[in-house]
């Protein structure tokens, strides 16, 4: 495997020479969605391109004046830093705390408004570029060979189009996987494929079945509700022509989706969407000192990763009282990532830093279990070095993607609100215990180490392809032309059923007329007689 | 791209240092199938793996004295070389003289008629190696780690089973794409995706949408009646339980289809279906000297390669005179592999070869055009060196080919029943001086070089891998074990009708009760007063 990938260094060096610097236009970004797309655009640049970063004048965490080896493209947006952050943290606070209590009708009142106020955001975020016109002149100047773009942040369809050049998405999932049906003809039977967010996996009952089909259609409504009419109406104001989002979100050259078989259920897809999950994942670094020795004073019984995530910084006194009680009580000690106040029942185990160096410690052979909020990119780390999990989840994907880990027999799934200290003490022991944990989890790593391309070089052999060909439409399936009905022959359906219908009914008018001339002989014979 | 080649060639290399041998048993095949095949089994061999290839007492083309370093398992079979080359005789004359002057009911039945035939001497290599003690036991003792097949050889799938070992298919097409749909779970919606051997593109209008959805269910319906039904008779006699040999064939692990975007038109697929066309094609070789000192005295004009494939060796005499005539009319010299009487109209700058280094010539820098039968070994020759081709199609998937080709403009097509020798010149001449064509081949020799690993590579690493992980389960889509109308969410929208319907009445009568309380009550009020 080592040879392997020390062969698949050298074949980016070599190719490296040989490739002319292409320039890439980075639409602005944030959170896990930036640090998925960082590595790529690190080897672009390692592979001589020029890449250019769009960054609002307000972000929560991009940060334009740091030192790297990214052009930056500042522009400015009328939205406060505070404003972001309570948006942020209304939301938090709502999937995190408020949902579990809530009807399914409240929830989604709430996450509809919730929405509704997050998509005037992201309209002043596009102001920001589309209707900045120094930012767009800079732009069209700039002669990009591609746009480099997470679709969650939108606009850079209608961008890419106005400056007429290729467009490459990195995503991780839309809800219900909506933009990848609706607008990139990804093919999805509700049968057999659960919709992203739906805590559903592949093997689904009647029930799971009619609750994902229904999924699908909720959302659908609900998105083109929230979303597809307002946005259409800004992109037709922009354009000055009617204009559709979702068409243009269609006219994507690649869709790399941050996702593998390793972690998402086997589904059918389409030439132009490569599965790369895992890009940022790489092999663990020495730890430092104070934290080895802390490791390795574990002895046999190894170490607990724990840590919730660089959104979530703290939970209440009384779940930290009740989750350091249960880790007090593990054989194990345990590295927990946390910066509220100490809590009291924490024990001489567990040690809290304000911040660890979570893929090296996944990495460690020390370590036996992570205990995880559930997002992709450190769920993606435990894959790779193949760690066990308890998911805790909290918001977004999470709780679907832990759901995911449980079904490969990977996890143990833990409720923030309801779970004791003794769900959570048996959960981390059977997953340290229960061989079959680890068994999986292992089965899933060399599942992401054995393909034939690692996922951040094929990720970086396609938006090279995109530059080189300036675009690629020979992946792009014929479905897009088609209407809805016609993509599912419900026109030739419909045509068959008139024609059969038209033939029993001659075949009906024939024999009865048949009938009756055959009758009316017989009347006229025996009237004659 | 020489240099990614290279670095290439050391991944494999390298690997191979690594690669503890494996066992591969090979199911037998023949002529173009077993020519797509070889340079698989070779690299196999080059990694250190061991190659035994199952070969039948009576073969049209696998002969399993000749030198190799494949080790050969020769079973009896009770079909005499006369029959066998009788068959294949009245196939060909079948498709390549009758059908053009047939109505479809009369193609429908002679096919109907030549597959039963077909079918019967299938039975009996079957025979030859499920009814043999010998061979079963030799087999079982073998202790291989996968089983490599064409599917279009049928008993591949249940000898797999019966071994309990992995199983890969190398499939260049079924007709109508009958099992990579019903046993393979492809999804392949007849809007856009055009069947196998329909003649049609992924540009359908209404009439060609229709054409399609009828080809798909009446060679489904053909195929239930001609195949299954007999086959799964055999597997069940076979296995002595019942047994449906399209849900042996959905258990193959990878499906490595003999196509790529640059021949087949984009469509949906799963991840366990991987598209290797081109697998054969290579660098040319330098030309033996007559033949080199042939070419080069073309000058300017350049040449013209001409070969009708292997398994047509001649046409009569008044085509050839046809062909002759419209070959002397052209300013390039021509190459023309051909085995019958030198027709009298053939010109100064043509010259007959019995045998041609098709290959060589095609990759030669003097060659303009190639004139082809169709067959994909040859397409994809020409199109991994961008040559514009003239297709003569005969018989099989050839007349799809050329439409294919047809379609992404790299081709001009005749009919070999129809065509003149105005229009053979004609459309040579298209072809070599409408730039197009050039342009149109050297955009999909770029399509087929430029992906993330070459076809052989890629069919060698999904075999490897299968012998790796003991088989591919994680790419294997949930949808095998749904019924059809699961799959398409039926009993789910039947389910929601019902329910529909029910509300519906509910509302209805609920409606009535009231309005005829009301009315009652008002009729009361009426007579109280």
């Amino acid at each position: 495997m080592k040879l392997r990938l020390s062969v698949c260094v050298l074949l980016l060096l070599c190719a490296a020479e040989n490739s002319s610097g292409g320039k890439i236009l980075v639409w602005y970004s944030d959170n896990s969605h930036w640090i998925n797309m960082k590595p790529v655009l690190e080897t672009l640049v390692d592979r001589g391109h020029q890449v250019t970063v769009l960054v609002p004048s307000t972000s929560l965490f991009m940060n334009s004046s740091e030192p790297s080896r990214f052009q930056y493209e500042l522009f400015d947006v009328d939205v406060s830093f505070e404003d972001l952050e309570k948006i942020f943290e209304t939301i938090i606070h709502f999937f995190v705390y408020e949902m579990d209590f809530m009807n399914p009708l409240e929830i989604y009142i709430k996450f509809y408004n919730l929405m509704k106020n997050n998509k005037n955001i992201t309209f002043k975020f596009l102001d920001g570029v589309l209707k900045s016109e120094p930012i767009m002149k800079k732009l069209k100047e700039g002669n990009y060979d591609v746009l480099f773009a997470d679709p969650i942040y939108a606009g850079s369809d209608l961008t890419a189009d106005i400056l007429g050049i290729p467009l490459v998405f990195s995503l991780c999932f839309s809800l219900a996987n909506n933009w990848e049906r609706m607008c990139g003809q990804l093919p999805s039977p509700p049968s057999f494929v659960p919709g992203a967010a739906s805590k559903l996996t592949d093997k689904m009952d009647f029930s799971e079945r009619l609750s994902n089909f229904l999924f699908y259609a909720l959302q659908d409504v609900m998105i083109d509700q929230i979303m597809w009419k307002e946005v259409d109406e800004y992109y037709s104001e922009i354009r000055g022509t009617p204009t559709s989002a979702c068409e243009l979100m269609g006219k994507a050259d690649i869709w790399l989706l941050r996702t593998y078989w390793d972690f998402d259920f086997p589904r059918p897809f389409l030439p132009n969407f490569k599965f790369v999950g895992g890009i940022h994942c790489k092999p663990a670094k020495p730890l430092p000192k104070d934290m080895e020795e802390f490791v390795q004073s574990s002895g046999e019984n190894g170490i607990v990763v724990f840590t919730l995530g660089s959104m979530i910084k703290n939970v209440t006194t009384e779940k930290a009282n009740l989750i350091a009680s249960a880790l007090a009580q593990l054989p194990q000690k345990v590295l927990w990532r946390y910066n509220g106040e100490k809590p009291k029942t924490l024990g001489s185990n567990t040690r809290i830093f304000s911040w660890i160096p979570q893929n090296d410690l996944l990495g460690h052979p020390k370590t036996k279990a992570f205990i995880t909020h559930g997002g992709t990119n450190g769920i993606y780390e435990a894959i790779y070095h193949g760690v066990p999990m308890v998911g805790i989840p909290m918001f977004a994907d999470q709780p679907d993607n832990m759901v995911h880990m449980e079904a490969k027999g990977a996890a143990v799934i833990q409720n923030l609100n309801f779970m004791t200290t003794e769900s959570l003490r048996d959960a981390i022991k059977a997953v340290i215990n229960d061989k079959s944990y680890k068994e999986n989890a292992m089965r899933l790593s060399r599942i992401h180490h054995d393909r034939p391309m690692s996922p951040l070089d094929e990720a970086v052999f396609w938006i090279e392809f995109t530059m080189r060909n300036k675009g690629a439409k020979h992946l792009r399936v014929q479905a897009h032309e088609l209407t809805w009905y016609q993509y599912h022959s419900l026109d030739v359906l419909a045509f068959l059923l008139i024609i059969d219908l038209l033939l029993i009914f001659i075949l009906f008018k024939s024999c009865s007329f048949c009938f009756k001339r055959c009758c009316s002989r017989k009347q006229t014979k025996r009237k004659a007689e």
